[in-house]
């Protein structure tokens, strides 16, 4: 297979986690006979200094013309310390979202069984855990109308969600849950939010469709409590764009590190495929990072474009490395553990 | 001291731990010489069966004729299937909140010595857990407008602020960080949303009138991550109404159950506690039902009105029954647990 991959490293640690996906893929595409060509862009806080533009149309044009994107991370402490700035890192990231269609965000979570002393969790709390949360990317209070009156008293911010946006995500985690354990959980909030009360209505009808696939429903506030207490009740959540970028930040905890998971958000022409973590500044250049979250996102790329065996290959290599604790310090038990780029060639050396 | 107090024990097992709560205070009025006049009244999913609203005009009637309101819970399975119900329980909570001001939710988080196994979480990462939440109560997505189209296909919800609502409640909670550990978090998504940089820029001006209380920022996701990786890390969070909503339930996990946790909504007239755990319909009528969060909940009545000897007694009273493991079965270890009633019974006859 061709696969033509625009490669956006962004902020921080983005560039350097990045580049370990990238020697991942490339061994993939040797060992299975592939062709994957990758062609960098700017965007984030870098894209802001180079050019004035957190996504500029350089980089659009370069995703238009790619069969993927392959994300590192955005964002710097500079602009977070002054949130009235007009232009922000971000909005590079939320544009491209909106811009190239990408309603879902998939995010997988799993407690690796040579990891589980590391979470803050008790081991059998978490064993076994194995959740998919389903994300809505593109809708609700992200993007409706922001307001702020002149004398800067008054802000507003519009959650708004249409029938559409809720069915075409709802589709994709019925689906996911079909292959899965066959449950999808909603959770909204209901008993307050008259958008809730729509997804909760949508929801129930599309759920017709998946005899197979048992539908329940959680309340926020509860669903967050519950994700600790007991994380096994959960297979695929199901959830709006503000709830379950909440959620999936919290429930990275499960796994041991932020720095093992991976997402993918899809939908539109283009899939984008991005670690969870985000810019990290403070490890920046420091070789400490965690590639593995940017290399399972790899491997999200890869399964997204049917190529199963060659994403199987390298869960397998990063499963490896766990049990060898060839690993950075973030998950390394016995010792202070080793550099970004020698996990990255330890998983090439792998496949 | 003289206090009437309007009790609104509601649905589930509400009446239950109320009624406890009623005899701890009853004791507390005997033993330090104060008259406290109980009166009940009806709300939530039984004031609509018996009166067809979930906030009758006697109820409300009552509450402004009191000093405080002593609330159970409301909730019924009933409601929560059928959100598109016209009268829903949770409405009347929500008038409640509204119609009396209370614009600030107290949620004080302990991970308890004798409790610290009962957490998913584990003992190192809880031991010394201090948190007191101030969750702003009256306004957000709770009380924005709302709107459905004709066709039931676009939902929407208004996500409002004003400086003043957000300085009300600010102040409170920099009061409450001077005489604990002097910190102030601020939980917010100002990297996306108009309100939160609002809430950004009033609470950084706050601040200056507090020299001696240190302020910093978190994102809302990053917060409930960090909730569970490291909690000792906080000590007041401020945050506005649906973040503090889900964070609130999040952080009970820490005190190893739901069924501890009490809270005060003040800011009106009229103050209100109750236990933050819900009605727990599976619960209602067996005796099962912790009354400790209820009976906290008369605590933080008390402290209201100054009296901190009194509410330190109770206090005393709650870890004297921890201690000796009087209690109901969610958080007992040897035995089955004894029943809501004995738990009262033992905090009545400490004071
Ligand atoms: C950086 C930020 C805008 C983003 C979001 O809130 O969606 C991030 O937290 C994420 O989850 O990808
Ligand atoms: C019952 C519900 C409306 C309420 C809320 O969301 O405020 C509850 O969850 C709470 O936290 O008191």
């Amino acid at each position: 297979m061709k696969l033509n991959i625009a490669v956006l490293p962004g902020d921080g640690i983005g560039p350097e986690v990045t580049q370990q996906a990238i020697k991942v893929l490339k061994a993939v595409a040797l060992e299975f006979d592939h062709t994957f060509n990758f062609k960098e862009a700017l965007v984030g806080a870098i894209a802001i200094e180079e050019t004035g533009n957190p996504l500029p149309d350089e980089t659009i044009k370069l995703c238009k013309a790619s069969n993927a994107i392959l994300f590192g991370a955005i964002g710097d402490p500079k602009f977070d310390n002054d949130p009235s700035a007009k232009v922000r890192p971000e909005q590079g990231l939320l544009r491209l979202r909106k811009e190239f269609g990408m309603f879902a965000n998939i995010r997988p979570i799993k407690a690796y069984e040579k990891l589980l002393d590391k979470s803050p969790l008790k081991e059998a709390i978490i064993k076994g855990t194995d959740i998919c949360i389903y994300r809505e990317l593109t809708g609700g209070i992200y993007f409706g109308e922001k307001s702020l009156n002149e004398e800067k008293t008054i802000a507003s911010d519009l959650c708004q969600y249409s029938k559409e946006e809720i069915e075409r995500v709802a589709h994709l985690a019925f689906k996911a849950a079909q292959s899965r354990k066959k449950k999808v959980t909603l959770v909204d909030k209901a008993n307050v939010l008259e958008t809730s009360r729509l997804w909760r209505k949508v929801v129930t009808e599309i759920a017709k469709d998946y005899p197979d696939v048992s539908l329940d429903f959680l309340f926020v506030d509860n669903a967050a409590m519950q994700l600790i207490l007991n994380p096994k009740q959960f297979d695929v959540i199901l959830t709006e764009n503000m709830f379950g970028d909440i959620l999936s930040d919290e429930a990275s905890v499960i796994g041991g590190s932020i720095g093992l998971l991976a997402s993918a958000s899809i939908g539109g022409k283009v899939g984008m495929f991005e670690p969870i973590h985000g810019s990290f500044p403070q490890a920046k250049g420091k070789g400490i990072a965690n590639p593995i979250a940017s290399i399972l996102s790899a491997a999200m790329l890869l399964e997204h474009f049917g190529l199963h065996k060659e994403a199987r290959r390298i869960q397998q290599a990063v499963e490896k490395s766990l049990e060898l604790e060839i690993t950075t310090s973030d998950i390394s038990t016995k010792n202070s553990g080793v550099s970004t780029n020698r996990v990255g060639d330890f998983i090439e050396d792998f496949i």
